[in-house]
């Protein structure tokens, strides 16, 4: 699993500082997360091909994280797409769109389908084969869901030595892959441990951006391997952080220390802090492993 | 009069390919027209201060010309604009923007307000103290205007060695440079022409994207000191020019000559072209003085 920091300021873009979106290769996948303008330079930048990406998730409809999705999806038709996209987002996502290619006369050629959300509990909106996304109601100043990715459990990892001295047929690979045991050549029967590993454990992601400070998250993150949680503020402007729905960077240290996830990523970062650093001091103070998004970065998750 | 282009190219916005937008400055007013996807990066990359910008002008509703206009307005909001915003474009762009502010919960502290545009003849649509909006109807996909700015004919000028000579009043200087004549201390009259020069001849821009070729379009920006005329596609592309309802660099300086313009300004080029040295050469068989727009460029309108 891999995530790909494509903006990660707060409120509006600046010369070199995008908003929102996140691009997350998963099982092979390419799962774009929040949509802020500018995502599909952003992308074109990284060398991103567009039509791998089958899944887009907007947290909320506040413009920092989503008002490149109308561009992302009007160019995808100009480049000749063919393969589905899928939208989630906070009902209205749906309405804004389609309103904008009505009067642009301009509907996809490709199938465009939106999945809205309303749910206030947490609630899996997708189940695909290699992994499942589940809601995580926030705390805004709209309707607002960050998003919980979890691979499942992958097929069973062959061992070739063990293979080659059973002498196991070529076909019996797949039954070994899904666990079975399998009978050889001889008749004898080989149970499934002693010809394979246990696949790599499932690695999870959880996206917590826009939101005031929600202890009750660390319970629906619990264990994560990787957490990103919005820090808009430092402890100066707690004021500021609880007047406007956000997190300051001890808040979202604190959901991580709680939920003990294994690592933390700081971002949504206000215009007013030209220096970053006491976001790491002032997370760290009630958890260690905390890193600080930042255009272009790449985070490898395992 | 200056123009900046922020944007030139067409479709989708690219690595370094801005969408269509451009800075008029004209009589100590800034004036938007269109703005393309990360229009508001492009401004500030610029350092234009934002609160200076109080007319935006949306050619149609196609993305490349106004996707960036949902974010610049939500920035202003967020930057404590007071200003007045006044912006025009084709029926459906208010419903388009206020849908947005509604989701986001992000009502505007200033004014805005929207001038929706439906004639299919050049009409004025704005007089303001200093100089005129007309439109230009256009040939396009779906409903398009380009815009008309001509300054008003400024104050005449002081003669200051001539009022020097005659020792008019300082009192008197804001008659002359309304064209009166002056009665001197000693009782006798001076014709305004001999203490005034003429003004400076106003100046116009005429800003044409996108259109199909549209021959009539001339008598509309006869003699204009700056024809911005769209030139998508290549003489090789005529048949794409035609279907898709844009012009060849070709079919803009036909324009240009028959309109007899000062000058000419081509852009919305296509990526499929590298080089764009063709575009001059094709327009100079009809029209000589062309230039490329290019983002970040800047134009000296006289």
């Amino acid at each position: 699993m891999q995530l790909t920091i494509l903006g990660c300021n707060a409120a509006t873009p600046r010369k070199n500082a995008q908003t929102t979106a996140q691009l997350l290769e998963i099982c092979g996948q390419m799962v774009l997360i929040d949509c802020g303008e500018g995502t599909q330079i952003q992308l074109r930048k990284l060398g991103v091909k567009f039509a791998r990406i089958q899944h887009i998730f907007i947290s909320h409809l506040h413009g920092d994280h989503f008002y490149g999705l109308i561009g992302l999806i009007s160019t995808f038709r100009l480049l000749g797409r063919t393969a589905d996209l899928h939208v989630y987002g906070p009902k209205g996502i749906k309405e804004i769109i389609t309103l904008q290619l009505k009067f642009a006369k301009s509907w996809t050629d490709y199938k465009l389908f939106f999945h809205e959300l309303e749910e206030t509990h947490s609630t899996m909106i997708l189940d695909h084969e290699k992994f499942t996304v589940e809601t995580l109601p926030l705390d805004h100043r709209v309707y607002t869901n960050g998003y919980l990715f979890r691979e499942k459990v992958g097929k069973r990892k062959i061992n070739s030595a063990a293979v080659t001295d059973y002498g196991v047929d070529v076909a019996d690979m797949e039954n070994l892959k899904q666990g079975k045991d399998i009978q050889l050549a001889n008749g004898d029967w080989v149970e499934n441990h002693c010809l394979t590993f246990d696949p790599a454990p499932p690695k999870s992601y959880a996206f917590c951006s826009d939101t005031a400070f929600k202890p009750d998250l660390a319970a629906l993150v619990k264990g994560v391997n990787c957490l990103y949680h919005e820090a808009t503020f430092l402890a100066l402007h707690q004021d500021l952080a609880e007047k406007t729905k956000h997190s300051t960077a001890a808040e979202a240290a604190q959901i991580a220390a709680k939920a003990k996830v294994k690592q933390l990523i700081l971002g949504h970062f206000s215009s007013r802090y030209p220096d970053l650093t006491p976001f790491v001091t002032q997370a760290q103070e009630h958890f260690q492993n905390v890193h600080l998004a930042e255009d272009g970065k790449v985070f490898a998750i395992d």
